[in-house]
């Protein structure tokens, strides 16, 4: 298979998908659903294929489970199709409706991006979902999963691609890619593909956006912080943080740095270095933080350099910091974080103001775990990825960042040099939408 | 100066600049005003400089007269600056309130991009443009205006960054760049610039746009068409196509191909042919077309070549082409136009509806000039620039392109946890904004 050619053939059948009607489109998700239960035996099969190779190959057993795709797994994701048919249409709503002047009226509408490369992880149900959310939003989609559930994914692409075009929609809108050097031939086609999504390391996201012209959305490093103000509820305080930590250490909405006030370092690191040895992480600090603490409890802390605080561990190890006020705190965050999530821990509202004013990251919390972040949990339904970039979409992304808009003028004949005569006058008057 | 370290200054500065109040922001346009009026002498005589230059290194005088600042454009200047304090602050508008469960409420509100670098053509309004939009909208900005306008650029500068400083903004919150070798500086500091806006011709913003990891925002080329339907009121057709083509052939927006409808080919093309002709645009058409116009009105028409409907004239020349019908056209319009502004002439309803669904462009426009494709002409107050991209902004380019925006999330003391375990349930309330 070509990627460029069938780019570009994808590229030409795109506005016949953006024209599509939300009923079919929604259909395509049904079918889906149905197709997924009538042919589960075929599913599951496929993956007991690639869990056999992932055994063989000695693949850890915590990717493993990720790998597999059982009635459970099955069942969230037919109940995600159902829950996504049930969202509004996200094309064709009118933003903006302006007269301009007499009969020449000026609308801005909700459009499909149109051609969009998403390459995933290795999870099945993040086939289904990402493929799901694709066609509801009208983009044409090249999808690439991770090489260990090639099996379960080639058959989850079958069902999809077959329900799609039995629903009506057209037969080149969706494209599975299989090998991992089509990723290379992907990114080369910035004629003809409008967006990249990848998901994965941050070594392979960052190879993705420094090897392609095309627009690239979502987040190499999650290096989220969590900033204990002086003025704080420490009983509050301390579960938040741990599971910001522990709640699903490889999550890039898992905290990494915690800052403290000086001010309360005595009383508080002890407190939160126990409740973090209790469930196994490990402390890496700064000089006073290892001398409070170890001095204080026992508990050793690892001594840590500069570049610890630029690093996202992605499992049980934490960087803590001592910070003279918020003002130090936002200024540590905005230059060692990833933009992505960050949370004040305080009950003073004027600290929390000036910290939800000047950090600038996608998601900026206050009083609760960074772990928040996510498309789910916000009610976007599901989510393509999260971005750290500060364009179009940022932060978790579902339908609402899969869409553009465009401008569409309707005259009855009007041109530009009646008014650049001064013959005639704008009026923009706003209509109501 | 060293663009890096400038750059890395001001990103510290931005959220201080961000934090600012809609009344300092407009109160610092307002001192730019009133600093042009009463310095304009000085703008003046800097600006008598760079005439000079121009005439003595034989500058087109059709450019020379676009590096004049008058009476008359520093009167516009003013204009504009008293129109944008006028407009509705930006920043701060909360898009999404939504209680995720009790006490524990997100929101989404509009927040600026943060450091931009815009690089525009010899324009001294351009400069006053830009600087001030970017004030309104709480970024820091660095400019590079042409080098043919140094003189009345750097007198311009300095009225707008110390008006800005005595209203009370950061002072690192403007930077000029002045030399040609910045460019190349302002490239490499995708570190702390997040968004470039060039502006100029095709050659220069595709040099942008393949050397630099900075999201780039912008048009490279704006090669616009006008689908002629067979269904057309052709008295009101002619004028609109003069206008798209003449009104200003060096505007991205103006017409470069007209596609007719084969059918009324015979008819329609000595007409526009003969218009055309009067205001001295010259043809090139397929050989049809050719044979079409010679025969019946002996107006020469050039032999196009496939290459000709990818380029952007720039100039009083036109492409013709027939097509069988409105698909056709749409076909050819996504794939060789550059996504700017397309228009339909028709009267047949379902053709424009087509049109308008399938046409890929930013601009989609029916029964008018494609010389409307403006933010004046929008209504956007001014504009930075037009953008053919489609992720961010698309289109004209006003204070709305400028923004993005951050997720906050306030809560109790709320952990991920609870809802893992299934302790607690989201419950999704949208709140009234």
């Amino acid at each position: 298979m070509n990627i460029r050619e069938e780019a570009a053939k994808m590229k030409l059948v795109a506005p016949e998908l953006a024209a599509s009607s939300i009923e079919t489109r929604n259909h395509a998700l049904e079918l889906i659903a149905q197709a997924l239960e009538a042919q589960k035996a075929e599913v599951f099969a496929a993956n007991a294929m690639d869990l056999k190779a992932a055994e063989e190959n000695q693949i850890a057993p915590a990717i493993i489970k990720r790998l597999k795709y059982d009635e459970t797994k099955m069942r969230d994701s037919i109940a995600g199709l159902r829950q996504l048919q049930g969202l509004a249409d996200p094309l064709g709503k009118v933003m903006l409706s302006r007269e301009l002047d007499e009969e020449l009226l000026l609308s801005r509408i909700s459009v499909p991006i149109g051609v969009i490369g998403v390459i995933f992880e290795a999870r099945p149900d993040a086939m289904v979902q990402v493929a799901s959310l694709c066609l509801k939003s009208g983009n044409c989609a090249i999808l690439k999963g991770g090489k260990e559930t090639t099996h379960t994914n080639r058959v989850l692409f079958e069902i999809i691609k077959q329900s799609a075009i039995k629903a009506g929609l057209p037969e080149s809108c969706l494209l599975q890619a299989e090998l991992h050097n089509e990723i290379d031939e992907l990114l080369a086609c910035d004629q003809d593909v409008d967006l990249l999504i990848p998901r994965g390391s941050n070594q392979f996201v960052r190879y993705i956006m420094e090897h392609t012209k095309i627009p690239v959305m979502g987040h190499s490093s999650g290096i989220c912080h969590i900033y204990v103000d002086r003025a704080v509820d420490q009983e509050q305080a301390i579960p938040i943080i741990v599971d910001a930590k522990i709640q699903y250490p490889a999550a890039c909405n898992a905290v990494e740095t915690i800052l403290v006030n000086r001010a309360i370092a005595e009383e508080f690191l002890p407190k939160m270095a126990k409740a973090l040895d209790a469930v196994k992480v490990t402390l890496r600090g700064t000089k006073e933080v290892k001398e409070i603490i170890e001095g204080a409890t026992g508990i050793s802390v690892d001594c840590m350099a500069e570049e610890d605080f630029a690093t996202e561990y992605n499992d049980l190890v934490i960087s803590i910091k001592l910070v003279d006020d918020v003002a130090a705190a936002v200024k540590h965050i905005n230059y060692f974080g990833s933009h992505h999530t960050d949370c004040v821990l305080t009950t003073d509202d004027a600290c929390a103001a000036y910290f939800a004013q000047t950090v600038d990251s996608a998601g900026v919390y206050r009083n609760c775990s960074t772990r928040f972040a996510d498309g789910f949990r916000y009610g976007f339904g599901a989510e393509v990825g999260i971005s750290t970039g500060k364009l179009h979409a940022r932060g978790p992304v579902g339908l609402e960042g899969l869409v553009t808009y465009k401008y569409l003028l309707t005259g009855k004949g009007q041109i530009v040099g009646d008014y650049a005569s001064g013959k005639k006058q704008f009026h923009h008057k706003d209509l109501q939408i």
